[in-house]
């Protein structure tokens, strides 16, 4: 038998606080990092997965995945990643860890760093992407992956077969269209709060270079401010540029309103993250005051069951998935599910650290096995560290391409790992 | 000045799990535990406070209070005391940490075992029981300790003082007569999964004995053991007795409806928990389907924005608040004045290891400082582990009495401590 021998965890920060990268209303100084693990194998293999932080509490984070060894180690690495749909409702449901959540929080994102480890297993065992794995796979065999625990009211696996099965058609034209065509990208890269003008007008002269025909801009701070910037942006992006917004829960429902209500003006497409990602009501209240202007959350969105009722309910426009923040891969098609059902166009979130590598694959996977469209949709691209990932992203003319070589995306360069260990590594000691 | 000088954090457990005592459909075998924490002052006062969790992962909980340190030692003690408002909101504010919730899961009940020992501090100080230092603050200093961030849609400070404004008339005849005849109380302990029917019925009769009025029991395993645990609690206790059910969150919407429509003949109040904590729009479902059967949850719910929805939804018929589930004292009474504010009656969660003990203050404080009456509300109350306690629970007659030494309730006898520090202590090491 070819055991599970171990998971390796490491504590992995990059010092993002020192340039004000990623800087917003909420979150004034980041630094990006990944509570990162290894399952490795009797065999040799290894399955690389992680969850972004930025910065305190990666300790506690990577604390919480090594709590699940005792779900992991010894496992059959070949049952594993034959039934990965089992592996994940396993780690789910350690009553005891349970309790920690339930199914939200630390203890819930360190299920999704080891599932997703399980499925980079499994993606270099069969020498294949992620987005191509899934997409693959039978409607039985997806199903298969999900927990319908707390779904079944909305969405249940005969439902979740229909939706599969009608998209099947077209399945092999949209992935070699996609091949050929990519993903379309839009950029935060100008829009962070740190930024002074000049910074901003720079960067939107140069996404607009880049071909990006969507920007995001970071709001929430300073009314003041977010007039200037916005109308900074549409100045220099012209009238064709998509522009949308984000304030990062910095707001209360009626403020919400109001400041979207002077932003408006200046062509907003959506506005992300009004208020805590927990209000559910909250954000329908501001959907039905601020359209056409469209409402987006996802990012800090803890579980299926939120996302079910944030759809149910009418409170988005927009659902942004997020690769590390729920129980991993498989929560986020059940999420993926749950979108198409409702019709709401799913464009996830990314930046930070890895974040893009990992979630273009659901993206794709969503597209070709779902068959929801590209038009309307956009994978967030920041360029920032992708020069860590022994696969980064393939981003040109604004178009995600996908990735050809294995595995997930998150796997990080060996001497990247060594040199931004937190507190010890080479960038961390030199700084202290 | 007296600063602060330490959070002391301790990982302790009981081998609850050894009697199956509180065994439930969702959690067979928890080893209750305590995540627990000293503050120290250079002045060599302490405050206490914990996390309770029901074992493995408790290690985790532990370091994520741990985590919270940079924000507390060195803060100077009489300025914390003085303003805990304040003191709770730079806890919940920290954005790096904040990124590993928002104010959900491990993070987030780190905070409020840190907030409650700080209540602690303050309580030894002013030399009261938590219950009564609460009772007697103005309407305005209960404000100022309440984040009405993402609640003010619903609930603002001045709705919140014409609420503590209006029941300021006959205070101090509530609280005369709660010394008097103490606060109603119900019981669980017959109630346990784990227990086999003659333990049950047992466990029934003494709690009549004991002057119960009103019963809980743990469902949702077997529809068939449920009816015929139900039959003989209902034989044994008589019609007038009040039985209640807990699924811990067992069902789907429709299997809740399903279940208790089969239960509902033996005459039972609330359902607890049929499903998911995070599904407000469910438990709405439940709600209106299974009246006259009241919907109760709250133990899981993991802040104010969550109870927010729960109410405003009409989701709920009982609040159950928690002690140490979300960000302390400060976020319980926010979650006590958004009842109050929809008329629903709060009856908190207990039992677990000092979760009565820390419970019973706010719960006295609702009574007395928002004039909520004491009919239709009781305290759970479970007979384990109080013996651990320094100021344990004073429950005669199926009524809890209020505390009359200072403090939270929270404080542990120094050698429960030591001999139930995991995995070190003498409990676990003999057994290892």
């Amino acid at each position: 038998m070819n055991r599970i021998t171990a998971i390796d965890v490491r504590d992995v920060r990059f010092p993002t606080s020192r340039q004000l990268d990623g800087s917003d209303a909420m979150n004034p100084d980041p630094d990006y990092s990944a509570a990162y693990v290894v399952l490795r194998t009797d065999a040799g293999e290894e399955g690389h997965g992680f969850v972004f932080t930025i910065g305190r509490g990666n300790d506690v984070q990577t604390a919480a995945i090594g709590s699940l060894s005792h779900l992991v180690v010894g496992r059959d690495a070949d049952e594993v990643v034959a039934d990965l749909g089992r592996f994940a409702r396993d780690l789910v449901r350690d009553s005891q860890l349970r309790w920690l959540g339930p199914e939200k929080g630390v203890l819930h994102m360190a299920v999704g760093a080891v599932v997703n480890a399980a499925w980079d297993l499994r993606c270099q065992r069969d020498g294949k992407p992620l987005w191509k794995l899934l997409a693959d796979l039978s409607p039985e065999e997806v199903v298969d992956l999900v927990d319908f625990r707390y779904l079944t009211d909305v969405l249940d696996r005969d439902r979740a077969l229909d939706l599969l099965r009608a998209a099947a058609d077209g399945k092999a034209d949209r992935e070699r269209v996609l091949r050929e065509e990519g993903f379309p990208a839009y950029t935060t890269t100008p829009g962070w709060l740190g930024y002074d003008d000049e910074k901003l007008a720079r960067l939107c002269r140069e996404a607009v270079a880049d071909g990006f025909d969507h920007v995001k801009l970071k709001v929430g701070a300073s009314l003041e401010d977010d007039v200037r910037r916005c109308r900074i942006a549409r100045d220099v992006l012209g009238p064709d540029v998509t522009i949308s917004v984000d304030a990062n829960q910095r707001w209360e429902v009626a403020e919400a309103i109001r400041w979207v209500g002077e932003l408006t003006r200046f062509g907003i497409r959506w506005i992300e993250e009004p208020t805590s990602p927990d209000d559910i009501l909250g954000h329908r209240a501001v959907r039905e005051a601020v359209a056409p202007v469209q409402v987006a959350t996802g990012e800090h969105v803890h579980n299926r069951v939120m996302f079910k009722q944030l759809l149910a309910a009418g409170a988005i426009d927009v659902c942004q998935i997020d690769a590390t923040r729920v129980g991993g891969v498989n929560e986020n098609i059940a999420i993926l599910l749950l979108a198409a059902q409702h019709g709401v166009p799913v464009s996830p979130h990314a930046g930070g650290v890895g974040l893009c590598e990992l979630v273009q694959h659901l993206a794709m996977f969503d597209h070709i096995a779902l068959g929801t469209p590209l038009t309307g949709r956009w994978i967030e691209y920041v360029d920032h560290l992708h020069e860590h990932f022994v696969v980064p992203t393939d981003v040109r003319g604004a178009r995600y391409y996908p990735p050809v070589r294995p595995g997930t995306g998150a796997r990080m360069h060996p001497r990247s790992l060594a040199d931004h260990t937190f507190p010890d590594g080479p960038v961390w000691a030199q700084h202290a």
